[in-house]
C-alpha cells in the first residue's frame, strides 16, 4: 500500500498549491500558481482540476497512485456537502460546490477543510505538533485563522460551520474595529492588517510624519512585511505594532488556556515570520493575564511546517482516518 | 445491583451536604450541615466522616449497600491522589489528604471533584445538559466557576490542576479588580462579589448616598442578595449591576462560543436566582460580540438542579463509569 499518495490543495485568495505527499507525511512533488480567482469560481476549478490531473500523472510516472485529494480552503467550508460557503478573499467562491466538481472531473474522493484547520492538522501530523494531545493553533496572516488540537484530534464543535475562530474573540470591548464588524477581536489587534491599521493610526494621530514606514504607508505599499522590515530597521511605531500584536496574542492564549486547562499553543501563518518582534511581549502578557497557569509551564511554538502547514493537514485528511 | 447506592458531598466555605443516591440520579436522603472549617481540617473531616457513616446506616436500613463516596469541593482538587490542593473558601483544607482519610475510615472508595466540575457532571447526568454533547458551564456565587462538557464528558485538559477557569478568562484588561489579583476578569464583572463592589464603587464615586441598598452597604450587611432585593424594589445602580453582570457573561460566552464552535451554556449557582435581572443584558450582549455565531443559535439555560448538581455530580463520580 506504500505506492498510496494523495494531493493535497492549499487554496488561498493570491495563490493555487498542490502537492504530491506519501503517508509518511513527504511532500514528493510540487506546483505553485497564481489564483485567477477575478476570472471567476468556474475557472479557478478548472485550473485547479488541470493541476491535479497533472499530479495524478506524475504520480503514474513513479509508479504510484493517487487515492484522494484534500482541500484546505482559506474560508468556511460545508464539510459534508464539500462546499465552499463563503471566503472573504475568495468571494467569487461563495456557495460553490468545489468538492463534487473535483469529484466528477477526477473521479477521486474529495475532501475540503478550512485552512486554519488544515494547519492544525498538519502540524498535529508531520509538525510542532507531533505527540502533543492538546493545543491551540493560530495562523497570523492578514486576518488570523485559528483551530483548537484536542486529545489529539481537530475539534469540531457543534458543526456550526465555524470553529476555531479565535481571532474573533474580543479581547478589549472598545478596542480597534475589526474586519468583521465588531471591535476589539484578537484580529484586530494581532493581524497583518492589524499592523498596517496600527501604522495608519499613528499616521492619523501625528505620531509618524516621515522615513521608510510613512512613505511605505502614503504611497499605499505597507503590507505586514512592510511594517516587519521597518521594525528591524528599528522605526518605533512599527515595533510598537508588533509589541501590540504580542500582548493582545498573551491575552488571548491566557483566555483559552484559563478555560480549557491547557498550556501549548503552536503559531504559523505569514506574519508569524516575525517571531523574534513579537513572541517576548507575548509570553509577558500572558503571564500578565493568567492567575491559575504558571506561566513557565506554557509552551509556545512556531510552525515547524511554514507555508506547508495548511498543504500537509489537507493531504492527511485525504488519507482518512 | 439496583439495591447499590452512593454517597454525594457538596463541601463548601459554609455548607457540608451530603445525599443517598440511586443509580437513576434521585435522591433518597439528604443532610445538611454547617461547615466548622473554623476549627481546621480535620474536625471538618472528622464532622464528614460521621455524616457519611450515618448515610451508610440509613442505606442499610433501606436494604441498599454504599458502594462509594464522591465529593464535590470548592477549590482545586488533585484527582488522583484524592487531596485537596487549595480552597479559597477551606484555607484550612491546603494539601489536605481528604480523600485518603475518609477511604480509611469509611472502608469505601472516595473521590473527589472541583465543585463547578461536578455541577457540569451533575446537569449533564440529571439536569438541564442531558444529551447535550458540548456546552459550557457556569455557576454565579461569590466568585464564579466553570466547566466544560466536550463530546458528553467533563473535560480535563493537560490535568493542570485547573480546567474551566471561565471566571479568570480577563474580559477588559483594564477592568476591575479580581480576587486573582488580575484585573477584568469575568468574576471581577459578573460575580456576587463583583455586584457587592459595583454597590461600594457607586458609592465612592458620589452615586449612592442614600436608600436601602446604600444602607445595607454602608452597615456591612450587604451581599448578592440584597443586591439582588434592591435591584427588584427598583435600585437604578443594582439594576447597572446586573446588566454589567449579563454583558459581562455575554462577552465571555461569546468567545468561548467562537472558539469552541459551540453554543449552549448552562448558569447555575446561587447568584442565577436573579436570572431575570441578567439575562437579557447576556443576551443582547452575545449577539452584539458574536460575528460567526448567529446569536438566534445560543441556548443558554438555568441549572435544572439548583442547589443539588453538584451534589448529583459528585454522585455520579461514585458510580464510576
Amino acid at each position: 500500500m506504500s505506492n498510496e499518495m494523495v494531493i493535497g490543495v492549499d487554496l488561498g485568495g493570491t495563490h493555487l498549491r498542490t502537492a504530491l505527499v506519501d503517508r509518511g507525511g513527504r511532500i514528493i512533488r510540487r506546483q505553485r500558481t497564481a489564483t485567477s480567482i477575478a476570472h471567476g469560481a468556474a475557472t479557478t476549478a478548472r485550473r485547479l482540476i488541470a493541476e491535479c490531473r497533472e499530479q495524478v500523472a506524475a504520480a503514474g510516472t513513479l509508479g504510484c497512485c493517487v487515492v484522494g485529494i484534500g482541500l484546505g480552503v482559506a474560508g468556511k467550508v460545508a464539510h459534508h456537502r464539500g462546499w465552499v460557503v463563503f471566503s472573504p478573499n475568495l468571494p467569487a467562491m461563495k456557495n460553490y460546490p468545489l468538492g463534487p466538481e473535483l469529484e466528477s472531473a477526477l473521479g477521486l474522493p474529495v475532501l475540503l477543510e478550512n485552512d486554519a484547520c488544515a494547519f492544525g492538522i498538519g502540524e498535529s501530523w508531520a509538525g510542532a505538533g507531533r505527540g502533543i494531545a492538546n493545543w491551540v493553533g493560530l495562523t497570523l496572516g492578514t486576518g488570523i485563522g485559528g483551530c483548537l488540537i484536542l486529545d489529539g484530534r481537530l475539534w469540531h464543535g457543534d458543526n456550526l460551520g465555524f470553529v476555531g475562530e479565535l481571532g474573533h474573540m474580543v479581547i478589549q470591548p472598545e478596542g480597534p474595529q475589526c474586519a468583521c464588524g465588531l471591535r476589539g477581536c484578537l484580529e484586530a489587534h494581532a493581524s497583518g492588517s492589524a499592523l498596517v491599521a496600527f501604522v495608519a493610526d499613528a499616521v492619523a494621530a501625528g505620531e509618524l510624519g516621515s522615513g521608510p514606514l510613512f512613505e511605505r504607508w502614503r504611497d499605499g505599499e505597507l503590507d505586514a512585511k512592510g511594517v516587519w522590515e521597518c521594525a528591524e530597521a528599528g522605526d518605533p511605531v512599527a515595533q510598537k505594532g508588533f509589541v501590540r500584536m504580542g500582548r493582545a496574542l498573551g491575552l488571548g492564549l491566557a483566555n483559552l488556556f484559563a478555560a480549557l486547562g491547557i498550556c501549548r499553543a503552536i503559531i504559523g501563518g505569514g506574519v508569524s515570520a516575525a517571531w523574534n518582534r513579537f513572541i517576548d511581549p507575548l509570553h509577558q502578557s500572558l503571564a500578565d493575564h493568567s492567575s491559575m497557569l504558571d506561566a513557565a509551564d506554557a509552551v509556545i511554538q512556531r510552525s515547524a511546517l511554514g507555508d506547508d502547514a495548511a498543504l500537509l493537514g489537507a493531504a492527511r485528511l485525504a488519507f482518512g482516518r
